[in-house]
């Protein structure tokens, strides 16, 4: 039963009124947590694919809370549309570029997020990529659909690449990660909207130097160099021509961060050229309009995967609960669990 | 200089006579070792491809040693044709199947090989196939490849398959090994001459009981099964379907030891299936004749490479250095850096 404004203006004002909570995205097993409760009431898309805009502004309407995903934009007409009840807004991301933080301010919105969750399934991913580049799993695995077994000649030399773990010749490889270590860490202050905001790490763990506009030695030493930055414009194109031009030929080049934070035209030309040995890259510039005629999908010592490097079913079974947890303490007025601090962003 | 026959019958009852070695294969930044002494011929295949059969006969005559890869069947013929010169046969490989050992024996002959030195590369890849088999990297690969990224719509859980990192859900996943930890070991003493040796593990570490029949708590604790076992009749279909049925439906089979060990029709009916999650395969039996036409290339949820486990730029040049070493010993009637004590094997 839909909450009855015509009984109260704002849910958050009597609690006898029912909470309606609308779910735009699959909560796969963590949907139970909101649905079995009988004093909430659940309205949920249940289409395998992203939800209909209309659907959202025809089923927002009352709702004390709303659970999203960053395809689902949650802008002034959804939060106008929802009306005075709306009280949390519950993305299943660590990112929040969807959300209009300035609205949702004025309204006193709260927002739940999933931040660090993520961490260890991308670090799998970003580990697989670099396996995966550094030893032409991408050319092996077409070139064995593509029928060239049968008739491939072995040579000690064939299909071979830089071996990432220790040898005799690098006893100890050394690692670049263009995130915790040295630079920039999601979720950084959101980038687009203050770009000095780098200089002001004090919230956060880590060093945050504004951008790096050189970074010499991570580009010369590095035998893998892991790019896991965040987006926006204080990071766009952070791995150039220079930048890759600096790289060793062995080296290897994993993206895990953001798209366009490594220039996609001269990351390109360095594999066609031979600058650096392979790319791993889970996210790329204007995804997800990136399709066989993109220079790096065509290049055979780049593999592309299609920014799956958190989709691993026990992390998105702990976002979605985390999500869940979020939506469920804001109607009821309670402690977000993981709340995004916006009131430096807005 | 080739060895001059008639000065001498054997190149080991005269130091004064200049060795030959013929090498068959492409020992990379390792043939100076060879190709720069002035006290030895050194015979080169140069093609980039498998060594003819007809060049090695030919140019096997009077050598002291010759350097050849699997591909190359080193039996009674060659031997013979060699003549009484021949000390020492080189293989750049850790199995030694295409060698007739009897003949070597006969003609005391001596074996240099190259075991442990491509375990590091091969584990690489190992932890390499069970992620992409977990996260699904061959279908999501293909599908940037097929131009669905564009038209994708994103749910949470999409693409995603179990995680091999540790999670509040399985905060200590099982991983087996069908190789160090329970059963065969390569090199292991070769299974198609001696069934029975496997039940005599005296020169070698670990424990080596005979064929495991039935192994149902490997099957059904492993989260990850890694398959690093040698082929052979003794191991032939150790993973069948009563094995199989055994497993997780979460869990993921690796094979890095020999395709004979996994039965390739009951594995793709565990995957067609949902017996278990997915298989990531670097050996297939019947390989090399392993077509897009295979029901496990064609399967969506197994990852199949063309035997590159050990194919690592710094470990196959170890190999080829040792490899060049061990002929180079043999030829000079030192002991060789590592040879294979067949003793027990013929």
């Amino acid at each position: 039963m839909p909450s009855n404004s015509s009984l109260s203006t704002s849910a958050a004002s009597n609690p006898q009124t029912r909470h309606k909570i609308v779910v735009c995205t699959d909560l796969g097993p963590a949907l139970p947590l909101l649905r079995d409760r009988r004093d909430i009431d659940v309205v949920t898309w249940t289409e395998n694919r992203c939800c209909d805009r209309n659907w959202m502004l025809q089923n927002i309407v009352g709702a004390s809370g709303v659970v999203v995903c960053f395809q689902n934009a949650v802008d002034r007409e959804l939060v106008e549309t929802a009306g005075p009840n709306l009280r949390v807004v519950s993305t299943i991301s660590v990112g929040y570029e969807h959300i209009d933080l300035n609205v949702l301010a004025q309204h006193n919105i709260r927002v739940g997020y999933t931040p660090d969750i993520l961490t260890d399934a991308v670090a799998d991913s970003a580990v697989m990529l670099a396996l995966m580049a550094s030893r032409r799993a991408g050319h092996s695995y077409a070139f064995v659909k593509n029928n060239e077994w049968p008739t491939f000649h072995w040579t000690p030399f064939a299909f071979c690449g830089p071996q990432l773990s220790t040898t005799t010749f690098s006893p100890t490889p050394p690692c670049g990660l263009w995130n915790h270590t040295l630079h920039l860490h999601p979720p950084a202050p959101a980038p687009s909207r203050n770009p000095h905001a780098t200089n002001n790490s004090a919230p956060l763990t880590g060093s945050y130097p504004s951008r790096p506009s050189t970074s010499p030695a991570l580009a010369r030493d590095s035998d893998v160099l892991f790019v896991l930055a965040p987006g926006g414009p204080t990071t766009r194109h952070l791995v150039d021509e220079a930048f890759l031009r600096l790289m060793k030929p062995t080296s290897v080049l994993v993206n895990n961060g953001r798209g366009s934070v490594v220039d996609s035209t001269a990351l390109a030309r360095a594999l066609a050229e031979g600058w650096i040995w392979g790319a791993g890259l889970d996210v790329v510039e204007e995804e997800p309009h990136v399709g066989p005629e993109h220079p790096l999908v065509g290049e055979p010592r780049c593999v592309v995967l299609p920014h799956i490097g958190s989709a691993a079913l026990e992390t998105r079974a702990e976002m979605a609960t985390l999500t869940a947890r979020n939506a469920l303490a804001g109607v009821l007025g309670q402690p977000l669990p993981v709340a995004l601090d916006y009131s430096t962003l807005v």
